[in-house]
């Protein structure tokens, strides 16, 4: 899976991108492998850049984060139309979403009249053959496409409705995919001992232990080394994964003692 | 300026990339654009391919984060090695800094005796022709070299140590490639305004006012949109950036009390 966000403010530093944060621990938890995430600002062309350069890489996913809303510069949907060298047009169903959204905003006085301007009809307005996803939250639908094999999925930039379709509507899809495979992950942590001199033991507990990947994480100042040690694993099933989990962290925490490192759990 | 972050626990989301926020930030600051931020795992060959992309596009600089510690799973400059079709090689002065680094926690009680170990060695272990960058809090020195035009530059991913190299060797080579241009930045809030109302009332102000980039941001819940109106832009001097944030947003602030919303500052 690759992830891809789209905004100025990422790139200028106004945002953190908690966005890719989430979607990448969510994709993880679900059995899904996160490969790339790339963050590009709101220019169609350099949009539909990232998104023909994703999709040569054939990933099963590419998820885009942002550009899907009511504004000039929400230009996702038009990259993503350049890339597959399609058009963009009112879809019917994504239409009747928004429409009943500006229904509601009237009903709760927001809004005094539905008027369908340019602005609400834009975000209906999706590249051929796309499918709205619906938006339990806010205004603008996500929209999924299946390119060749990859499902190339567009979602808004707002934390809590990017979240909401992706719980409702793709969370299930990489759910099915993944199958029975499990993410486990843990961490120790130690202290007394140099990330350099943890170095060669973490290699040798990886070497014994080949379907566990652990990497070490400096955490303490210059002064104090504090290390924290994660494991992870990616198994059939969530009792293989602690078991090899548990081997890995004797193996590590005994090799830590011996070069007089202090282990915490 | 291109920035690509390197490190499994991004990809897994493990970790918020405030890395890439704090460098696009500093970036930006002085006076340059950050175009693209990519993240990739720990992997030799994902890391070569990203920075041969990287250096296709040209960009005056490339700045990674990542992967310059002593452990078996950083991989950067192997990475950039790779796509550089180069060696690795011991650099003597980046022996030296390493040296004089376990000579200070000899000193300090830390570790008993200098002992230049594999994993130690291998932070001075540097693509032929980069030049390395003292590091003033921690043990790896960051690395730059110049590819036909372009800087890349490697920094640790402790984000204390990679800020302190920036600081140090970095931010004074970006301020001089941006000469005296300063980049402007500021908000004002929007209330009992939709943005889908708000959108053609940016695009006027931004065709009036062809320098200044304008951006929404809905911070609001569903019940009571609240929205962040973003101003920034790019001159020659901060009077002249001043002058034009001014203008743009007196001119919005109208636009949006005649659409019955309220301006907050």
């Amino acid at each position: 899976m690759e992830i891809v966000c789209v905004g100025n403010e990422l790139l200028i530093g106004k945002t953190v991108n908690t966005n890719a944060y989430w979607l990448a621990r969510r994709a993880t938890s679900l059995g899904i492998m996160v490969k790339r995430i790339t963050v590009v600002g709101d220019n169609v062309d350099e949009i539909a850049k990232v998104i023909l350069e994703a999709l040569k890489r054939k990933p099963r996913f590419i998820i885009t984060t942002g550009g899907l809303g009511p504004t000039f510069d929400d230009k996702t949907l038009e990259g993503i139309a350049k890339a597959l060298n399609c058009k963009l047009e009112v879809n019917e169903k994504a239409l009747k979403m928004v429409r009943k959204k500006y229904e509601a905003y009237v009903k709760a006085g927001r809004i005094e009249k539905i008027e369908l301007t340019p602005a609400r009809v834009k975000m209906a307005k999706l590249p051929e053959s796309a499918e709205p996803l619906p938006n339990p939250v806010g205004t603008a639908p996500g929209i999924m496409l299946n390119v060749k094999g990859t499902f190339l999925i567009a979602l808004p930039g707002v934390p809590s409705e990017m979240e909401a379709i992706f719980d409702e509507s793709v969370a299930p899809l990489l759910k099915k995919e993944a199958g029975n495979v499990v993410f486990f992950e843990t961490s120790i942590y130690a202290d007394s001992i140099m990330e350099s001199t943890l170095a060669p033991l973490i290699d040798q507990t990886m070497h014994d232990n080949p379907y566990v990947y652990i990497k070490s994480h400096p955490k303490g100042e210059e002064k104090k080394p504090h290390l924290e040690i994660h494991f992870s694993t990616t198994a059939k099933n969530s009792k293989a994964a602690k078991k090899r989990l548990e081997k890995a962290i004797i193996q590590l925490s005994e090799l830590v003692k011996k070069n007089n490192g202090r282990i915490k759990f």
